[in-house]
């Protein structure tokens, strides 16, 4: 049996996440299904970090055990003549057995896009969370700084999650202000705001959460220290409404070998 | 009379193109019916430049007469409220009864996206065209010089142009060559052309029949210099086939006030 990981790329906007569901419109399932039609076989495939529907992946890991002799090169071209436009496989190889995308994975990063305009341009709309408000985005990275290290992150915790433990560590919380963002060479003016996470691992829901309370910061209806006694209640009331899917992109997951 | 201009910004994958059609889904049908809707009359709506069906806008020029004494700014604002999202206001202003948005129009220019590789992303295949070839971008440059100029475009005119003559004068055509393009603060790498052309007007597809035969010039079907004997024939099967829709945005519309 041999062991082939993929990188994938999606624009989430279609599809109802990555797990698979009854209604088989996931990313799981369509790639599950994409590997049947080249190999015949049903395969097991695993992922690396649980996308919400309507989210993006930059690169998301996954793998697969196949009997096929086909070599990883000729998995990928066939996947990416087969499967729909909006998600492409950018690598593919071989990997020992033992290799697990979760597991083994030793951080993931997302980063999440809003915006202060109040016009949501035709193109970026698929891509970021206009809240239509001024936001303090000094307030917003004073606040951001409680949540680095090694927490009980249960205030940020969608119902739901299947995760063992509410303990993860945040390495990186970084903001990031622009007063532009280019699209296909053109430059969209406008006030966009870029949230970047990078932890070990992340609980449900767990990066719109901390979004959507770093947004009530912004908005003045949190004080920058109120994050500190969010975080120590352990209680999702504490915490700011979930930010809305489509501005949150899975960036990488991180593997040291 | 108050006479209304509005800057528009439009993603085209969803629709008819600009012009009005009997089906109702173009651009100009929708947003007649958005006016009507705020101001109850069936305004005549002049757009400056005729998108094709899936061209895209970053700021397509429209104006209409109306007898309502709402301002300009809340028109606008009562627009975006009621058009769908790929389809946005960006500025709208009371001109003067005698302008034109196509007449008055001194210059227009589009850009058009390309790229060599042969993956197209999962993001940016609606926004660009991959036509799957090793290109040379020196020859399309030296290529794309013989269009500069006061000429009969005959060659790139698309069939069923309703203009009244051939002619038309390119001030400016550019090759940008990148190996990335940035996405929502993502750098995605990849071997992307940009082909910008400015002119006083332009004919049916004359931009995507010029892309279209840059590209048989970049992979070696047509030399530099047969773009000349091509324009001289003034005969459209001498020219390269017509680039699809995807990756042309009509940049601006340029008035000299």
């Amino acid at each position: 049996m041999r062991h082939i990981k993929l990188l994938i790329e999606y624009d989430g906007t279609n599809y109802h996440g990555w797990q698979s569901q009854r209604s088989g419109d996931t990313i799981q399932d369509i790639l599950t299904r994409a590997i049947y039609g080249i190999t015949g076989e049903k395969v097991k495939l695993t992922g690396a970090s649980r996308t919400d529907a309507g989210v993006h992946a930059l690169s998301q890991v996954a793998a697969f055990g196949t009997g096929s002799q086909l070599s990883a090169a000729v998995i990928m071209r066939a996947l990416n003549a087969n499967l729909p436009a909006d998600i492409r496989i950018l690598t593919a190889e071989e990997k020992d057995e033992r290799f697990h995308p979760r597991y083994d994975a030793e951080r993931k990063s997302y980063f999440y896009i809003l915006s202060a305009e109040r016009n949501p341009s035709a193109f970026l709309h698929k891509y970021a969370w206009y809240p239509k408000a001024d936001v303090d985005v000094d307030a917003m990275a004073a606040a951001s700084l409680a949540l680095i290290g090694e927490h009980d992150f249960s205030s940020f915790r969608g119902a739901g999650c299947g995760a063992k433990h509410p303990v993860r560590t945040v390495h990186a919380c970084e903001l990031l202000q622009l007063n532009e963002i280019s699209f296909m060479t053109a430059s969209m003016r406008g006030d966009f705001i870029r949230v970047r996470v990078e932890a070990n691992a992340f609980l449900r829901h767990m990066v719109r959460n901390i979004v959507g309370s770093l947004v009530e910061v912004g908005r003045g209806r949190m004080s920058p220290g109120d994050l500190l006694q969010v975080l120590a209640a352990r209680d999702r009331t504490k915490a700011g409404p979930t930010a809305p899917a489509r501005g949150l992109f899975l960036e990488k997951i991180i593997y040291v070998e």
